[in-house]
């Protein structure tokens, strides 16, 4: 006998053998129908399989029934879509190697080996199959096998990547786990619902290319994306903001509102801003740019490129040299004496070990050949006696022939600025800004839109202060991010701040100056009322920093406006400036960009809006609509006085009807539309159309100028629509997998 | 007997052997002294040699004394003088060689081939040798040789470079003629001084390398420069205007203003724009940024990168390679890959003369296994069986390995958003505007501050339109640059309209287009009061274009606001616009910068106004000087009202008395200083001291503000301080050589 706690806390005693199904039938038949699954001991089970196999029994199992109604429920659905659909396209195409088939926070995939492509076109066959199976209603049914027969069993199926995966991923199990749905059977965890029927509503999303066991050096895999749901009522909610969600895309809103274009031939993941997504950032950098001066920031200008010794003496090569474009050489063998370098400094590093594989002396040697044809004199390489004899003569040969990068920060720029003339404590804080463009080669996997780019543009500042004033700069520094945030309308956000690790010495900067940061920063946030987190161990090794972790209208979090401070930089920089002492001081750096990149900013910003941006960053704000071309003059007279009032107008001259037009106008997502015709022109009105609230009737011109110059200095944000799902897509979510 | 034709017109009778002195002795003993040289037939001739030998005698000779009243006479003073600069170094140094000693517009320099390093530190004892040969007073007597005798004197006197000018520059002259001066003799075609004696006062004014007829690769000499004058006065007053000039230096005052900073290890000919130069650049900028706008231009942003292959499309590269910024290559071996292909290249096109020097296979199978030690796989390249396929394979590598050029032109990237969607007549003229910096590989020596950069950013922007706005866009294009000069006080300007050539078929564009693009272009330039040449065949290939000549305080000419046509990048791009017909059609592109680079345009206009910018761009426009500290209150007060009204103000809190504070802020170029003390704390004034005109007494606040504001409003230039000489420096005239 077995006890079970039911969740009002009653206890019953039921046989070894009874299961949930079981025990719902015994509440009632219609119950009995529902169970989907069961919820034992707060872990999702089987609701056929005897509970006892399913729990340890020493204390009574806690109970409880899981129905369509129960959002867990869900995920055991989805799973058994997966086999289900596994099913359906092994029934249809000959010799499919199975992969994994696990949930996604929306719905499920399959990864198979096959070598036929399966395209969108072979959905409607692979859904009739499924149709056909789930219409039969086959139960699902649990059974284990010792190692060595499973593996047998597998073999016996023809699939090598689930024998595979029971050698390597499962090698530790002696008993696996299967399932079986009539004649399909996969190696599974489970849990399962009772049987096919229970899939009412199903859908094939897509295909896309995977590899086995996600490294991208394995069997490359088809993976084919599906979600489930108890009703089709649910799964067309969900269907119709999947597409929201696609509307919402940025890439896609960019290319029809025309703000941006990235085009292969300019490169991958370089933006060309068009004249309306242009517009958006100018507006941005405007009001950045007034609110900076306000605070004593003063503009700099730097350009793109710098020379390598400049990120040798930061740091940032070659540390970071893999995230970097790769220098620019101005000597035609500079790659090739680049090459010998890095290859005889590995060669160094690895001397304890013997050469490593490819840094063989004969290839080096084909390399000098190369560098004596392109006009490297490699006389004191040649007769160098050791490594680091012939590291120092490419090392001296380099330093004679300039080697550029396009810039992956500004910081080494400003801190030469800085250090350009001598400095009194009197001028501190030094504020220099800048819309500074740094570059980055991304993988071009990893290139999305603008949210990820190779060249994007920081709103960039560096504040050169005392350690004394660093508590005032970073109160001013978090104001000004708050401000940046809210105008447009980002309000729901938290601060992390990152601080040290006190048990780990690998920090830069001297104690006092730590720890007394660290307590100004900590006593800032206190009394700004922000909520705030503080992590130890999460501060980078040059200072300690804090991030505003910002929630969009998608609910996804976003880590904007980044305050960092920076030890290290005056120290490798060697930037002083003269106390009241009259003594050389090294300053504190701080880092900042409210907004972050402009590029995954406005991508950003896009798909929080949906397009759909408020008054004074609309591209296009107001939209004047004559009647017919009788009206023409008197909109051409609006559409002037407008932009003599610093409005971007546009004037619909089209022959059309008014109807037509505000249809365009709607779709162009322009907040205003003024309407006029004769009788406006009489008496000098417009017809104001609110893109939101329609029809707000007629106004004198100068009171409907005077409302909208109203809602662009507040910079009011009046509609952001949010979505209710957070989190589309595949989170690689494998709970239900070994 | 010879005729005289005095410059009253009377004619004189003298016997041949008669010299300027002579008829000079005729009127009077002093004029005879005071005779430097003669113009003989309006050529400036030797006073001292027989004037039958020096003019053909058909006509009676026209005959003018010139004496150092005379401005021509300096010239022949100071080549002069340099005879007795190279006599007296020849006195002081052994072995040394005579290359030229011409005279430039301000003085004169001579090149000498010597080991020893001459360095400022000699000037003095070069000067007190010099002395002393003026002191002899000894007369400078000319003489001539034959060729083959003339040869044999320079070879006797060891000067092997006067040797080889008379064999290759002077291989057309019969006899050559040389100059005596005591024991120096020098290879020239005079004219001279009477007598050393003339020389009354004389400076060495400094020393640079140079080589050999101006050819970089001929033999290395030191140039030493100086110049000289009838008397001591005259050249103190040159000297105190060269150092004004050395004041105005735009290098000098940048430094000293802290308006910019150029660094070796940023890299040379990349400006940091500090922030006091960054100041005056975005007023320029924010300016021409609301021009734009009112004329229907629209912002856009463009990375500083593009791949290669887009500047194969524009026909950039490889055609400008040399003057850019190598490619930065995507792939470890890209840059030898490139040279096997330029190699390959340089084959081809040579191939009807052999293989040219330094183009053996060898090299390129020495560069092809450095590739293949590189990863590049070879297989096609070694299979290939001509240069053309192995140029195909290399390309077809090529092709998948990004290539980047730091971008030398904005005008492709802004062709790719034009074609990023199509376009309909209706929305041209479209106005792509950008800030756009741009790359170019100057040669180390040319650099020069500001004015000859790296890196510089144009004022860029171009119209795509259809041909028949061309004229409308002209013309508004026209304004744009006079609106732009006038900002900044530029109005000594002339317009310089290069057309075809009738005769040549180089041009791209139809035949119709250019001559409606020409005839628009000349009526826009004649209806719009501009002083303006037209210029045939000055056209680049890809259209006509206007550029303006402004002339600058010191008197130099610099080009400015360009406004180019160009049939060539729309063609090259298959840019469109599909017409009223519904059927496509090919835009016209007009390039234009008013300001053209800002880095050369603010250099410019730094030398333009000594530094002292009026008040609408001066990086700081007004400093609050409080008495003393009891009225720190109330200038801090001050400072708060003019920052709110717009201002860029300081407030002086240093413990110095007001006179101090007012010479610095006079010698900071600050145009308005607003003195405050109790007096004006109680009135709610200030007394306000102009830079220019000093104290301007007591003003209300407001009535202060409203003053400034109306000054900045009108861009009012108040003072630019004209330099009276034009063209410093070596013009390289050289005159009185052979």
């Amino acid at each position: 006998m077995i006890q079970i706690q039911l969740p009002d806390g009653n206890l019953q005693e039921h046989p070894d053998d009874v299961t949930a199904v079981k025990i719902a039938e015994g509440i009632s038949e219609r119950l009995a129908q529902q169970v989907v699954a069961a919820e034992l001991n707060g872990e999702i089970k089987d609701a056929t399989r005897p509970i006892a196999e399913l729990t340890s029994a020493d204390e009574p199992v806690k109970f409880k029934l899981l129905t369509d109604r129960d959002p867990e429920a869900l995920g055991v659905l989805r799973h058994s879509a997966a086999h289900v659909m596994a099913r359906a396209v092994m029934q249809l195409y000959e010799g499919v190697g199975l992969a994994f088939g696990p949930t996604t926070s929306t719905g499920f995939y399959y990864d198979f080996d096959l070598d036929r492509p399966i395209s969108e076109e072979d959905f409607a066959a692979i859904e009739a199959e499924m149709k056909k199976i789930v219409k039969e209603a086959e139960p699902f049914e649990q059974f284990s096998l010792p190692r060595g027969e499973a593996v047998e069993f597998c073999e016996g199926m023809n699939q090598e990547l689930k024998v595979e995966h029971i050698n390597t991923g499962l090698a530790a199990h002696e008993q696996l786990g299967f399932y079986r749905q009539g004649e399909f059977v996969d190696l599974c965890r489970g849990p399962h619902i009772p049987h096919a029927g229970k899939i009412k509503a199903f859908k094939l999303l897509s295909v896309a290319g995977a590899h086995w066991k996600g490294d991208s050096s394995g069997k490359p895999l088809q993976r084919l994306y599906g979600t489930a749901f108890f009703d089709k009522k649910a799964m067309k909610a969900y269907l119709e903001q999947v597409e929201e969600a696609k509307k919402r895309d940025h890439r896609n809103l960019g290319k029809k509102l025309n703000l941006f274009h990235i085009d292969p031939k300019v490169g991958s993941g370089m933006a060309l801003w068009l004249p309306k997504g242009a517009t958006i950032r100018a507006a941005l950098e405007d009001f950045l740019r007034g609110e900076l001066i306000q605070r004593g920031y003063t503009p700099v200008y730097s350009p793109h490129l710098g020379r390598v010794e400049l990120y040798e003496t930061s740091g940032h090569f070659p540390y970071y040299r893999d995230s970097q474009f790769p220098p620019l050489f101005s000597h035609q063998a500079g790659q090739v004496v680049d090459e010998i370098l890095t290859r005889l400094r590995e060669a160094r590093s690895n001397q304890a070990g013997g050469m490593p594989p490819g840094l063989d002396e004969n290839a080096i040697d084909k390399l000098a050949i190369a560098a004596e044809v392109l006009n490297v004199d490699l006389k004191d390489f040649r007769a160098a006696k050791s490594i680091d004899d012939q590291i120092a003569a490419l090392d001296e040969w380099n330093a004679h022939h300039e080697r550029f990068l396009v810039k992956p920060m500004n910081c080494p720029h400003h801190c030469m600025m800085y250090k350009s003339r001598p400095h009194s404590y009197r001028e501190l804080p030094i504020k220099l800004a800048e819309f500074g463009t740094v570059y980055r080669f991304e993988q071009s996997g990893e290139l999305n839109g603008l949210l990820r780019v190779r060249g994007f543009t920081q709103d960039d500042a560096h504040i050169f202060c005392t350690p004394e004033q660093v508590e005032g700069e970073f109160r001013e520094t978090l104001e000004l991010v708050q401000v940046a945030l809210k105008s447009v309308g980002l309000d729901d956000y938290r601060v992390q701040l990152s601080l040290r690790d006190p048990k780990s010495d690998k920090y830069v900067g001297s104690e006092e100056n730590w720890s007394n940061a660290e307590a100004a920063l900590r006593r800032v946030l206190e009394n700004s009322g922000l909520n705030f987190t503080a992590e130890e161990g999460e501060a980078a090794f040059y200072g300690p920093k804090a991030d505003f972790m910002v929630r969009d209208a998608l609910g996804r979090e976003w880590q904007l406006g980044t305050v960092q401070l920076d030890y290290n930089l005056p120290e490798r920089f060697e930037l002083e400036y003269i106390g009241s002492d009259n003594r050389p001081h090294r300053p504190v750096m701080i880092h900042r960009a409210p907004f972050g990149s402009l590029e995954r900013f406005v991508g950003m910003l896009i798909e929080h809006f949906a397009g759909a941006f408020p008054l004074w960053l609309a591209p296009v704000q107001v939209r004047v609509l004559p009647l017919s071309e009788k009206s023409f003059d008197y909109a051409q007279e609006v559409a002037a006085q407008l932009q003599t009032a610093g409005f971007r107008t546009e004037t619909d001259l089209h022959d059309a009807k008014l109807q037509a037009k505000i249809r365009e106008a709607q779709l162009e997502l322009i907040p205003y539309m003024f309407v006029v015709g004769p009788k406006e022109a009489e008496q000098g009105t417009v017809a104001v159309r609110d893109r939101i609230d329609g029809d707000l009737g007629a106004m004198a011109l100068e009171e409907a100028i005077a409302k909208l110059q109203g809602e662009v200095e507040e910079k009011r944000i009046r509609q952001v629509v949010k979505s209710e799902f957070s989190g589309f897509g595949d989170d690689g979510d494998e709970v239900n997998e070994y």
